[in-house]
C-alpha cells in the first residue's frame, strides 16, 4: 500500500535534558573503514526549528505514500488476491482490537471490583462493631498499599505508563513521532532514564515495552482501586491503542510475528487508522458507549478522518459492546465474584420521566455557564499544579512515590474521617425503591456510624468507590437525600483531590474526577432551585457533570452521547446538548482545553487545524530564506557524497535533482530537472547493502528489483551501526533514481504559509518541497524544504516576531 | 474571509440537450463598440472534459482563499470588532437555520397530520356504516385530488422540486457547482423549460426561486398527505439547506437584505458550512434525531468536515429540537387539532427489555444479510425504473402528471382494497395495553369491515398513514397480532410501491419506504423464529428496518443514531450495529449505495473520496500534454488580448505570468515568473469597470483600492451583457497584479494523478496549476491547468483506455 518510509534516524534527539547520546551512537568501526556516521551534532544550522522549540527534533510520521519505482512496480503487480488479503487483514485487526480491548477492560473492572468490594466489606465489618479506628487503620492501609503497587510499579519499570495517554495519542494522530512509540530498544532504555526526571511522558507504546502495557493495567487496578480521585478511562483508551499498536506491529519485539501478511500493514497510514480503532474501543470500553466511542475518536483524537475509518472504528467498538455483554450476562450470576451485578448501563437515570417547561431554561443556562467557568479555573488551576508537580517529581524516584503516597493518605482520611462531620438522617419511607439504611458495599443510603433507621448522607458518596458515588449524586427521584452541607464538602473535597491526584505518578484518567466535582454542583443547584423547577436532582447532577465535561475538554457531539448512552435517558438530550454547548462557548472564551494544556507542557509540535492569521502576510519563501539552503542529491550520486551528507546534517529528506538533463525538445541544454525526494532511511539502506555503481550510469529496473524488495524499504532503517564504507567505495556511485519519491508535494515559493500548512495538514506530510516561482537557467529547481517545526506558530514567531502584533484572530470560526 | 471567486462565466452551458442560449446572451452593443463576448463555442478545444461526460459544464466551487492584493489588505486591516461580528453572524445564522427548519418541519407535519387525519376519519365514517364504496371513492378522489396538486405544482412551477434533494446537497458540497443552484433569473427559467423534459433535476435554490422552495413545502404535505410511499424526510433535508442557502444570501433575490455583515458571507465555503448546517437541521426535523442529523451530514452528505463545523451543526440541529419539544408541548393539549398527540420520540419500542443469548446471534445475521441482499437488489431495480421514468418524463409535461395520478389510483386501491383479503382476528384480551378493535384515525387493531371484537391485521398497517403503519408494524409485546400472510402482502406491495413511486414529480423521500419494507421483512422472520429467539417481534421489525436502510444506503454510525433516537431502546444498540454493519458488506460488494446511483443518473461530477488505482500510473503532466496548452496572460496585459481571451476560451481561471522580469541577484536575464492565477470574473469586473491604463506599467496599492472594493471582487461577475469597448480602449493595459490570486495550489508536472486528485479534493480546490519539474531558460513556469472534470476517472480513461485494464483496486479500503 504504501512505503512505510518512517524513519528513526540518529536525528532524533530530545534537546530538553542532558541526553548525552553521541557515545552511545557511534559506529564500531574497523580500522580499514571510515569512520563513517559519527554524528556532529549541527543543530543549529536549522534556526528556524531550532529557537524556541521545547522539543526540537519531534519529527513528523510519514503519511504520504512513497511513490518510488519499487512501490509502483509492486503496485502494478499486485494480485486481486493480494488486495482481499490486505482488506481481510484490516477488518481482522479491527476485530482483534476491539475483542482484546474488551476482554482486558471486563478483566481490569472484574480486579477492582472484587478488590474494592473486599477491602469495603472488610472496613464496613469494622464499622458495624464501632471499632472505627481499626477501619480508618485498614481502609487506609489498604489504599496505601495499593498505590505503592502501582505507584512503584510506574516508576521504576515503565515511568512512561502515567497519566492518560490521550494526548500523546492525539499528538500520534496528528502525525507527531511521538519518542519511543516504536523506537528501539536501547533507544527507548536510554531516553527513559531521562525521562523519569521529566513530568511523566506517557507513550503509545514501544517495541520492546509490553513491560508497559502490562504496567498500565496493573498499575492502573491499583489506582483506581486504592481509592484515588481517578478514572479507569484514560488509561483504557491508552491500553486500546497500545493493543491496536502491538498488534499493527505483529506483536511485541521479541515475539513479533512474522505474518506475511503484515507486511501490507508496514506504514505509518495503517498503523493509525489501527490505532483510531484501539483508541475509540478504549472508550467505548470505559463508558460501554459504542457510539460515543467512535464520536470521541473522531471529535478529539484523530486529526484525520475518512468515511471507510469511521465504519471500521464503529466495527471495533461494536466487537467490545458485544464482548462486554456477553461478559455481563456471564458473571451476573455471580461467576466473577463481585464483579457484574451492575448491568450494562453504568448512570442509569431513566426511570424519570423528563418534564420541562420554559422557566427551566435559566437554570440549565447557568448550570453552563458554571460549568464553563469552573471547566476553565479548574484547567487554568491544573496546568500550575502539574508544573509544581514537575519540580518534585525531578528531584528523583523516592520524591514521586513520596508524592503519591502522600495524596493516597490524604484521600484515605478524608473519605473516612469527613462523613463523621454529617450528622445522620433519619430514612424516609417515600423512596420504597432504595433499602435504608444500607449496610454493604453498595446502597444509596450508608447506615456508616449511625442508628438502624438513620443513614450518613455524606458517607454515601464519600465511603464507596468512584463509580458508586457517581451513582449515588445520580439518583433520582431522592429530592430529600442530600443535605446540602454534605454535597458542599463533597464537592470542595473533590475538587482538591482533581487537582492534587492527577499528577501523581499511576495511570490515571480524568474522566471521572470531573463528574464528581460536575455532578456535585448540579445536585447543589438542583437543591437551591427547591420547588422552582420541574426537573429531577438526579439530573440536574447529570448536567453539572455534562457543564463540567464540556467546560474543561471542550467536546460536544461526543460528550452528548457518551452522556446518552451512560444514563439512558433520550429526553435529556435537548437540555444536555444545550449545555455543553454553553459550557463550550464560556470555556473557550477564557482558555484553551484540558488536552491542549497538556499537549503544550509536554512540548509535543501539534499542528492545529487552523493557521493563524498572520500566516498570510508571510510565505514559504521567507521561511526558506532564513533557513540553510536545501542539500540536494544528484541522480546519480557519488557515495562520498551521500556520506557526507548524512554525517553532516540531520535532515530526514534530501531532494534528487538531475543536472543537465537531455533536454525535451524546445528547451535549451543545461536544464535542470526535480527528480523528486530521497528518504535518509533509504539511502543508509544503500549503503547498508553496498548497492554501488563502479561508473556513473542510471540502471534499470530488474537492478534495482533484484536488490531491494518492496517491504524492506518500508523498513525504518535507523540503526546506522552496521553501516561501514571502505574507502575505495567512497569513490563510487549510486543510482538514486528507483528509490526516489517521484511524486512529493509541493508549493511555490509564493505560496502563503497559511495555505502551505493546510496542505501540510490535510495531506499528511512530513517534507514539503519549495519549488521557485521563477523559471531561467540556473535557478535551482529546490528552494528549499519545510517540516512540521517550520509551520508551527511559536517557531516562525521566533524569527519574525514584527507578525505577531496583533490584527484580529481567524481561529477559531 | 475569501473572496469568493465563484463565477458564472458563459461557459456554463449544460450540453446534456438543447440549449440554444448564444441569441439571448449576445450584447446589446453600440455601434462604435466592438462586438464583444460573442461567444464561439470553443468547447471541442477541450477534449479531455470533454469526451464522455454526461455533463461537460459543471463546474467546482471555489473553495480556495483567493489570496490577492486587495484580500491581504482587507485582511490586515480587518479590526477586531469585525472578526468578532463575523463569528457572531456565522453563529446567528446556524441559529436561524435550525430555528426556521424547526418551525416549518412542524408547520408541515401538523398540516400533513391534519389532512391525513381528517382524511381517515371520513372514511372511517363510511365504514362504520358499512359503506365500503363510498368510502373508497372518497379515500381514492381525497388522495388523487393531493396527488394532482402535488404534481403539477412541481411540474409546471417548480420542476426542480421533485426528488429527495440529498444527492445534489451531497455534490454541491462536494464543491460541484450544481446548474441553477444559485443562478440568475433569466437562465434559471430557461434551464428549467429544459429541465422538465429530463429526469427530474433538484437543486437546492436559486436566487428567484422562493417558489421552488414553497412548492417543495407544499408538494411534500400534498405528497405524503396523498399516502404515497413516500416520506417527508429527503424533502425535509432539502428544506433545512434551501432555508440555509436563502439566509446565507441575505434572502431572496428580490427582496435580499443587503446587510453590511453579510459581506463576510459572500464566499463559497462559509455557504458550504452553513448548508451543511441546514441539511443536518433537516434530518434532525424529519427523525427528531438531533445527534442522528449531525451525523448523517457527516457521514453521508459532507466532503470536508472540521470540528468547528461539527459544533455549529450540532447547535443547529440543538435548536431545532427545542423548536420541535416545543411546539409538541404546545400542541398536546390539541391546540393544533390532531396534531401532537404522539410524542416526541416517533417509534418508540422501549417497554421491552432485550434480553438476547448466543442463539439470537444467528437471525440477527440472516437479518443482515438479507438486508444487504434486499437492498442492493432495490438499488438495481429503481435504477432501471428510473431509466424508464425518464423516458416517460421526457415525452412532456402531461405524461409526467399522468405517470404520478397512476401511481397515487393504483396505491389509493391498494391500500384500501387489499385488507378486504385478510380474514378477521379476534381481539387477544393479553394485550392489555392497546385498546381492540379501534375504530378511530389511528390504532394498533382496526376494526375496519370486521365484527365488533374482531380486528383486521391487514387494515392495521395499510389503511393508515405511513408513519403509523411503521409504529404498527414495530408494535411490541404483540407477537400474534399480524398473520404471516398479512406481512407477505404488505411487503409485497410495498416492494412494488418503494420501487414505482419514487421516480414521480412530487417531492420524495427514500427514508420511509425502505423502513416499511425492511420492517415486513423483520417482522415476518421474528414470526417465522417463533420461539427460537428471545428477541421481541417488533425489535425484528426495527432490525429490518435498519438493515435495509444500510443495505441500500450504506450508512452505519449516523443510522444506528437515528434509530436509538428513533426507538428509544438502547440495549438494542449492539444488535442493531452488528446488523447495519453486516448490511452494509454485503451491500458494498454488489453495487454502490443508492445516492451514488443518483449521482451517477444525473451525470454531477462527484469526487470520490478514493482514487482509483491505476491512477498511479499516470502524471498530470501526461493529462496536460492532452489538452491544448494553457492560456496564460502577462501581469500587464493589453485589453485586446483580454478581449480575445474571454470570447474565445471556456476558462475560468488564467495563470499570470511576468516575462523578462527584473531577476533577482544571481540569476540570468529573461527570468520568467509565476504570478498566479485571474479569475475570468475578475477580468470581467475590469472590463466593466474600465480600469484601463494608457500605458505599460504596474499600478500602485492606492490605484487598485480606490477602483475596486473586497466586496465588489466576491461579487459573481457573469453579466457580461453590460460590458462594451471601444477600440481606443482595446489599445489600452490592465495591471493584472492587484488582482490575480498569488498563491494558487500547484503540482509539479511529475505528480501522479492519484495524488493530485487527493490535493484537490482535501483542499476543495477549483483550479489546479501544474508547474514544470524542468527548470531551464524559454520554460514556461506553467505547464496546464486541471480541473474538477479532468480528473475524473471516466473522462480520463475515455482518453487513456490502456489504464483501465484491471490490477487489483483501491477503492473501499
Amino acid at each position: 500500500m504504501e512505503e512505510g518510509s518512517r524513519q528513526f534516524t540518529e536525528a532524533k534527539t530530545n534537546d530538553m535534558g542532558g541526553l548525552a547520546d553521541e557515545e552511545e551512537r557511534d559506529v564500531e568501526i574497523n580500522s580499514q573503514t571510515q569512520p563513517l556516521l559519527k554524528r556532529n551534532r549541527t543543530l543549529s544550522s536549522n534556526p528556524l526549528a531550532m529557537v524556541g522549540a521545547k522539543v526540537s527534533y519531534i519529527e513528523s510520521l510519514d503519511y504520504e505514500i512513497n511513490e518510488n519505482d519499487l512501490f509502483k512496480h509492486d503496485w502494478r503487480s499486485r494480485s486481486k488476491v493480494q488486495v482481499l488479503q490486505y482488506i481481510l487483514l484490516k477488518w481482522t485487526l479491527a476485530f482483534l482490537v476491539g475483542l482484546l480491548t474488551g476482554i482486558i477492560a471486563t478483566l481490569i473492572n472484574l480486579a477492582i471490583e472484587n478488590i474494592t468490594g473486599y477491602k469495603f466489606l472488610a472496613v464496613v465489618h469494622y464499622i458495624e462493631k464501632k471499632r472505627f479506628l481499626m477501619g480508618f487503620i485498614f481502609f487506609t492501609g489498604a489504599n496505601f498499599l495499593l498505590t505503592m503497587v502501582a505507584t512503584v510499579l510506574c516508576v521504576c519499570f515503565a515511568p512512561t505508563a502515567a497519566g492518560p495517554g490521550i494526548p500523546e495519542i492525539k499528538a500520534y494522530l496528528n502525525g507527531v513521532d511521538t519518542p519511543n512509540m516504536f523506537g528501539a530498544t536501547t533507544l527507548v532504555v536510554k531516553v527513559c532514564g531521562f525521562q523519569i526526571e521529566r513530568y511523566h511522558f506517557t507513550f503509545i507504546t514501544s517495541n520492546s515495552h509490553e513491560l508497559q502495557f502490562a504496567q498500565k493495567i496493573i498499575g492502573s487496578i491499583g489506582a483506581v482501586s486504592a481509592g484515588l480521585d481517578l478514572g479507569k478511562e484514560g488509561p483504557l483508551v491508552h491500553i486500546g491503542s497500545c493493543i491496536a499498536s502491538l498488534l499493527g506491529q505483529g506483536g511485541p519485539d521479541n515475539y513479533r510475528v512474522k505474518w506475511c501478511w503484515l507486511r501490507y500493514f508496514n506504514n505509518d497510514r495503517d498503523r493509525r487508522d489501527l490505532i483510531t480503532c484501539g483508541a475509540s474501543s478504549g472508550v467505548c470500553a470505559a463508558f460501554r458507549a459504542p457510539v460515543g466511542g467512535v464520536l470521541f475518536a473522531l471529535e478529539e483524537v484523530a486529526t484525520w478522518w475518512r468515511s471507510a475509518l469511521l465504519w471500521r472504528t464503529f466495527f471495533s467498538t461494536a466487537v467490545v459492546v458485544v464482548v462486554l455483554r456477553a461478559f455481563v450476562e456471564y458473571c451476573k450470576s455471580g461467576n466473577c465474584g463481585l464483579f457484574g451485578q451492575g448491568g450494562l448501563i453504568l448512570f442509569d437515570v431513566s426511570d424519570v420521566t423528563v418534564k420541562y417547561h420554559v422557566v427551566d431554561i435559566l437554570p440549565v443556562a447557568v448550570i453552563g455557564v458554571i460549568g464553563g467557568l469552573l471547566g476553565s479555573l479548574y484547567n487554568h488551576l491544573l496546568h500550575k499544579v502539574l508544573r509544581v508537580y514537575n519540580l518534585i517529581n525531578e528531584k528523583g524516584k523516592l520524591h514521586k512515590i513520596l508524592l503519591s503516597l502522600s495524596v493516597s493518605l490524604f484521600t484515605s482520611a478524608c473519605l473516612y474521617g469527613l462523613p463523621f462531620l454529617a450528622s445522620c438522617r433519619p430514612c424516609d419511607s417515600s423512596f420504597p425503591e432504595s433499602p435504608c439504611p444500607t449496610t454493604g458495599r453498595v446502597g444509596n443510603f450508608k447506615q456508616f456510624n449511625c442508628p438502624n433507621g438513620y443513614y450518613n448522607d455524606l458517607a454515601t458518596i464519600l465511603f464507596t468507590t468512584n463509580d458508586d458515588a457517581v451513582r449515588n449524586v445520580f439518583s433520582t427521584n431522592t429530592p430529600t437525600e442530600f443535605h446540602i452541607f454534605s454535597l458542599i464538602i463533597f464537592f470542595a473535597l473533590y475538587c482538591i483531590l482533581g487537582l492534587f491526584t492527577f499528577g501523581i505518578a499511576v495511570p490515571s484518567g480524568l474522566f471521572l474526577p470531573i463528574i464528581l466535582m460536575g455532578s456535585a454542583y448540579g445536585r447543589m443547584l438542583g437543591i437551591a432551585m427547591g420547588s422552582y423547577t420541574n426537573i429531577d436532582q438526579g439530573l440536574y447532577a447529570v448536567l453539572g457533570a455534562a457543564s463540567l465535561m464540556a467546560g474543561s475538554m471542550r467536546m460536544t457531539v461526543s460528550l452528548c452521547v457518551i452522556f446518552l448512552e451512560l444514563t439512558n435517558n433520550l429526553l435529556l438530550l435537548p437540555i444536555t446538548m444545550l449545555v455543553l454547548l454553553i459550557a463550550k462557548t464560556v470555556g473557550d472564551c477564557i482558555n484553551p482545553s484540558i488536552y491542549e494544556i497538556i499537549l503544550d507542557l509536554k512540548g509535543l509540535p501539534f499542528l492545529d487545524a487552523h493557521p493563524e492569521p498572520w500566516m498570510r502576510n508571510i510565505t514559504v519563501g521567507d521561511l526558506a530564506d532564513v533557513k540553510p539552503p536545501a542539500v540536494n542529491l544528484r541522480g546519480v550520486e557519488t557515495v562520498g557524497r551521500i556520506v557526507d551528507v548524512l554525517q553532516n546534517t540531520t535532515h530526514n529528506g534530501f531532494p534528487v535533482i538531475d543536472e543537465e538533463v537531455v533536454p525535451p525538445i524546445g528547451l535549451a541544454t543545461g536544464a535542470t530537472e526535480l527528480h523528486g525526494l530521497v528518504l535518509r532511511a533509504h539511502l543508509i539502506l544503500v549503503l547498508k547493502k553496498k548497492w554501488f555503481l563502479q561508473e556513473r550510469r542510471r540502471t534499470e529496473d530488474w537492478e534495482v528489483r533484484e536488490k531491494f524488495t518492496w517491504v524492506e524499504l518500508a523498513e525504518r532503517w535507523w540503526n546506522i551501526e552496521e553501516v561501514a564504507v571502505t574507502k575505495d567505495e567512497m569513490e563510487m556511485y549510486v543510482d538514486l533514481h528507483p528509490l526516489t519519491n517521484t511524486t512529493p508535494y509541493t508549493v511555490v515559493e509564493s505560496m502563503s504559509v497559511a495555505k502551505a500548512m493546510v496542505l501540510f495538514r490535510q495531506v499528511g506530510l512530513r517534507h514539503m518541497l519549495i519549488v521557485p516561482k521563477y523559471q531561467a537557467a540556473g535557478v535551482s529547481p529546490v528552494v528549499g524544504i519545510l517540516t512540521r517545526q517550520d509551520l508551527r506558530a511559536h517557531n516562525i514567531l521566533s524569527v519574525f516576531p514584527h507578525l505577531a502584533k496583533p490584527n484580529g484572530s481567524e481561529k477559531g470560526h
